[in-house]
C-alpha cells in the first residue's frame, strides 16, 4: 500500500481526513453535543500505549481500534450500562506515522462501535514520539447499578467465560515459546488469537440479568470485568465488598482443549485482558441467571471473612495454594 | 524534595494515591458516574504531550495541571457550557517519573477545577516514553448554543481580551531572543507569564452575553476560541459560517506596553493558546454587552463574501495585507 507519513500531510489535512470518521454534527466544533433524556451516565477513560499494551508486531491498527474501543466498553457493561452513547478519542502518534495507520485505527474503532453501539463523538491529535490512544467512552446507566464493592456473603460468583484466552494469544502472536512439550490444537489457537485480537464481550449482560431478577427491587449487584485477570477480579470483588471468595477450581470453565499444569494456571488466573464480567448474585437469582444463560458458570461463593481468594479442590501441588490465603 | 521515581513506588500504590484526587464515590469502580436532569452535555479531549505543548523547563507541572484542564474547559465555555461537571484523565508517564512531579500535576487541576467548577472524575494512568496529559472535560450545555458555524453577515465581531500575551510567556520562560532592541516592562512580562502559566478565561461569559440578549428566542451565536490565535479563530469563524470578516486593526485591543512592529503582530495574532473567546453579535445585542462589560472589545464585524479575514487601517508595511485576502 502507498505509504503517505503524516509530516507529509500536515496538520491541516489530517484533520480533515478525521472529520471523516465523525459524524457530520459534530466537527466544526471542537465540543460534541451529547442530546440526554434525564439519564444517568456512566464515563470511562482507558489509555494504549505502544509497546506497553500493543506493538505493531503482534496486532494490526484496524484491532487495536478494536480492542482500544473494547476495554473501555468493557468498563461501562460491567458497571450496569445499558446503552453506549459513543466515544471521544485522544490519539498521539509520531510524524512519521503512515496515514494508513490511522485509517485503519479509526475504521477498527467504528466497527467495534458498530457492534456495541454507539459513536465517534470527538477528540483531538497530536504528535509525540510513541503511539499513544486513550479513549473515553460515554453511556447510560442502566436499570441496575454493577457495582465492585457490593457483592455479599453468601451470593453465587459467576463468569461469563473463559480466560486466559488472551494472554495465549498474544503469546503464539509475539512467537514466546512457552511450553514446547505442548501441543496446542487449531481450535484453541484461533480462539486465543480470536480473544486477543477482536475480543467481543458480552453487550448484552445487563438485558440478562434483568430478565433472570426474581424481585423489581433489586438495583445493585457486585461486578467487575477480568481486564486484569480472573484472580485480580475476584480480589478486587472481596477487597471493594469485603467479604472472602471461595472459589471451586473443578468448576472453573475452561477451554476444552486448554492444556492442565501450573503454568497454564498462571496464563490462566493472571493473563488479563479477558473482558469477561465476574460478578455475584443471590442464590434465587443466580439460579435463574444459570438455567437461562448456558455461557455463563458458577464459580464459587463469597463468604464473611477478612478480603480474599481461597480455592477449594485444588491438587495438592497447585501453585494457586499459595496464593488463595494471601490477605491485602 | 526528596524523590520516588514510579518505578519504585509499584503501579498498586500508584492507584492508591491518585485515588487520593478522585471523589470518593468513584474510586472502587473503573466507570465514573454521572447524574443529570434531562440537562444536554458538552464533551471536548483535548491532550498534552511533554516537549510538543510543555516541557519542564518553561513550565512547572502545578501550572501543566491548570493548563491542561483550562484548555478544554474553554472549549467548553466558547460552546456555551452553563457548569462543567468534571474531567476525566487520561495520563501516560515514563516509569522515571518523579512522584512529586504527578502530586502537583493533580494540585494543578484540582485548582483549576476548584476555579472553574467540577471534579476529577475518573481516568487512568500507564507507563510510556513520554509524558501525555490527556483531558476529557464533559459540562451542561447552557441555554444559547455558541457554534463556529452560527455568524451572519452585519454581526458585530467582539473579543473577550488582549491577545499574544501567552506565545511572549513562552518566549520569556524558554529565553528566547526575539527582539533585543526592544524594552519589555515588567507589567507585560509579568501579564504575559501569567497568562502562559495559568490562563484565567472567562467563565462568566455565558452569563454575561445573556444578560445583554434583547430578545428571549436568540438561542445560538457564533464563537469560538482563540486557542489557535486570534486570526485562526477569526477565519474558522468565516470558514465555518460562510461569511467575510472585517477587521479593524486600530480597534484591536492591545496591553498597554504591547511594542509595534511586524514581529509584535505576528505574536499577536498568531501566538495561540490566548483561551479568549471570538465572536459575532447582531447589533443591539453587540452594543447592550460593550456597555455592560468593559473588558470586551469591539474589533469588527462580518460581511456577504467568500470565506476570509480582511483587515482595516492597516500602516502601508503591514504584513497582514498580505494575509487579509487569503481564502481557503
Amino acid at each position: 500500500m502507498h505509504k503517505e507519513l503524516l509530516e507529509d500531510i500536515g496538520e491541516k489535512e489530517l484533520i480533515k481526513r478525521l472529520a471523516r470518521f465523525m459524524p457530520k454534527n459534530q466537527i466544526s466544533d471542537d465540543c460534541a453535543f451529547i442530546k440526554t433524556a434525564n439519564k444517568d451516565l456512566l464515563i470511562n477513560t482507558d489509555s494504549l500505549v505502544e509497546n506497553v499494551h500493543f506493538s505493531n508486531e503482534t496486532i494490526s491498527s484496524l484491532d487495536i481500534g478494536w480492542k482500544a474501543v473494547s476495554c473501555n466498553v468493557s468498563d461501562l457493561i460491567s458497571s450496569g450500562c445499558s446503552k453506549i452513547i459513543g466515544v471521544n478519542i485522544g490519539l498521539v502518534v509520531p510524524a512519521k506515522t503512515d496515514w494508513n495507520w490511522i485509517q485503519d485505527l479509526y475504521k477498527g474503532i467504528n466497527q467495534a462501535l458498530e457492534y456495541f453501539g454507539g459513536s465517534i463523538l470527538g477528540g483531538d491529535c497530536s504528535v509525540g514520539k510513541e503511539k499513544v490512544i486513550s479513549i473515553t467512552a460515554i453511556g447510560i446507566q442502566g436499570e441496575i447499578k454493577l457495582r465492585r464493592n457490593s457483592c455479599k456473603p453468601k451470593e453465587i460468583i459467576m463468569t461469563t467465560g473463559l480466560h486466559g484466552l488472551s494472554k495465549l494469544g498474544l503469546m503464539i502472536k509475539s512467537k514466546k515459546i512457552f511450553d514446547k512439550n505442548i501441543f496446542l490444537t487449531q481450535a484453541l489457537i484461533d480462539s486465543a488469537i480470536k480473544q486477543f485480537c477482536k475480543p467481543k464481550l458480552n453487550p448484552k449482560f445487563l438485558k440478562q440479568i434483568l430478565n433472570a431478577r426474581p424481585k423489581k427491587s433489586d438495583k445493585i449487584i457486585g461486578c467487575t470485568d477480568s481486564s486484569d485477570g480472573l484472580f485480580q477480579a475476584l480480589l478486587d470483588l472481596s477487597i471493594e465488598s469485603n467479604c472472602k471468595a471461595v472459589i471451586d477450581y473443578t468448576k472453573i470453565p475452561k477451554h476444552k482443549d486448554w492444556p492442565q499444569g501450573d503454568e497454564w494456571d498462571k496464563y490462566y488466573f493472571f493473563g488479563g485482558e479477558d473482558y469477561e464480567l465476574v460478578f455475584s448474585l443471590p442464590k434465587k437469582w443466580a439460579t435463574n441467571l444459570l438455567n437461562s444463560e448456558k455461557t455463563i458458570s458458577e464459580i464459587g461463593y463469597f463468604t464473611e471473612g477478612s478480603p480474599s481468594v481461597e480455592f477449594k479442590n485444588l491438587q495438592n501441588d497447585n501453585f494457586l495454594k499459595y496464593k488463595s490465603f494471601a490477605h491485602f
